[in-house]
């Protein structure tokens, strides 16, 4: 066993690290006006100071945007989903849609294996939402929710962080692709599920490839 | 056509990201003490308040590492590395796993399509350290090196910041999964390369399934 060297973190880290905690968990969301100055600097048992530069370190990693002579707003919930936004914009787009690609086969051959019967539901009534979708709009929302709740059932928490970070740019492609002669491949969606429901990881990979296939 | 507002961003924002861009583009590398304060803020021009209070956003987001009475050091890249390791180290093990699982079978099915000559010669050369490794540690640095070439191979970005990122996590699951009587899947990463080489996607992704399941 060995002693750790005791460190001290500085009080404009710790009231950062306990804002970053706040915006994290919810308690402040997005769009949301943060308290004013004298009352956080209060309850954080801080000068206003050293307040003022936690702040800047939360506008600096993209969690807080400051408005000058309104106030500060959240803008985002995780440094992570901001450095992926960031990074997705920066990268060539097929490398985009490659990762969503991957991102949807292997849940779904996941799902195939760790679905539990209320996840088998919602896919169906997605599924069902999807196909008698009228409006174009309806159509690319319930397509989502689709697949997100295929992420959902594969189990694995790391797919579903990474396909919301998606979902932006995954939204707009799907927007995209299913416009004008697109094909919306109910049939292949349709066996997604019949391979999920019957537990078929292969079988299930396949109908994504399918689907894939038509809409690239 | 619209105007865009005109954005006043602060002399520590600019600072930061100065100094974020300069660390990301491996002028500073990780390891190395940064200039002193004194240096720094005559070279971006800015008091030395304004420096420190950049420096604190970067040991903020975990670029940076202040050590008292020392200076300040490097300790990472880039804020998405940073933010991806954190994230790794509070998930489940088997989602960091099948994260790498399933870059590894993506990979695959890309390089089968994009690889180039010169790739292919790196694989083999791989392939073949890998092969011959008398020692341990040995094996485990040319395993590695071998499926991070399959990722390069695939020729998207973001499969090999990912890939880079589970790197850690990944070195330790091989040392593990290597060790002892678990089996080194020779004849698998053989198939593999062969593969890539006739350019066969689905049996590149069935080489990678079958040492998969010998590891599992």
């Amino acid at each position: 066993m060995q002693l750790q060297p005791t460190r001290k973190i500085s009080l404009v880290e710790q009231a950062a690290l306990q804002m970053e905690r706040f915006i994290e968990r919810g308690h402040w969301s997005v769009g949301e006006k943060i308290p004013s100055e004298s009352t956080l600097s209060q309850e954080l048992g801080i000068s206003r100071n050293t307040l003022r530069e936690a702040v800047r370190a939360l506008v600096h990693t993209g969690l807080l945007e400051a408005k000058p002579g309104d106030g500060t707003y959240v803008k985002a919930t995780s440094v992570l989903g901001v450095a992926l936004q960031k990074r997705f914009e920066e990268v060539p787009r097929k490398d985009v849609f490659a990762a969503r690609h991957m991102l949807e086969r292997e849940s779904a051959r996941y799902a195939a294996m760790h679905r539990t019967g209320e996840q088998l539901q919602e896919l169906y009534k997605f599924l069902r939402l999807r196909r008698q979708a009228d409006k174009h709009e309806d159509f690319v929302a319930f397509d989502f929710a689709f697949h997100r709740q295929v992420t959902l059932a594969s189990g694995n928490v790391l797919f579903v962080e990474l396909y919301d970070q998606l979902a932006n740019h995954i939204s707009k492609s799907i927007s995209e692709t299913s416009m004008g002669d697109h094909p919306l491949c109910h049939d292949e969606h349709q066996q997604l599920v019949e391979a999920i429901e019957t537990k078929q990881p292969d079988q299930a990979v396949r109908a994504v490839d399918a689907y894939i296939q038509q809409i690239s």
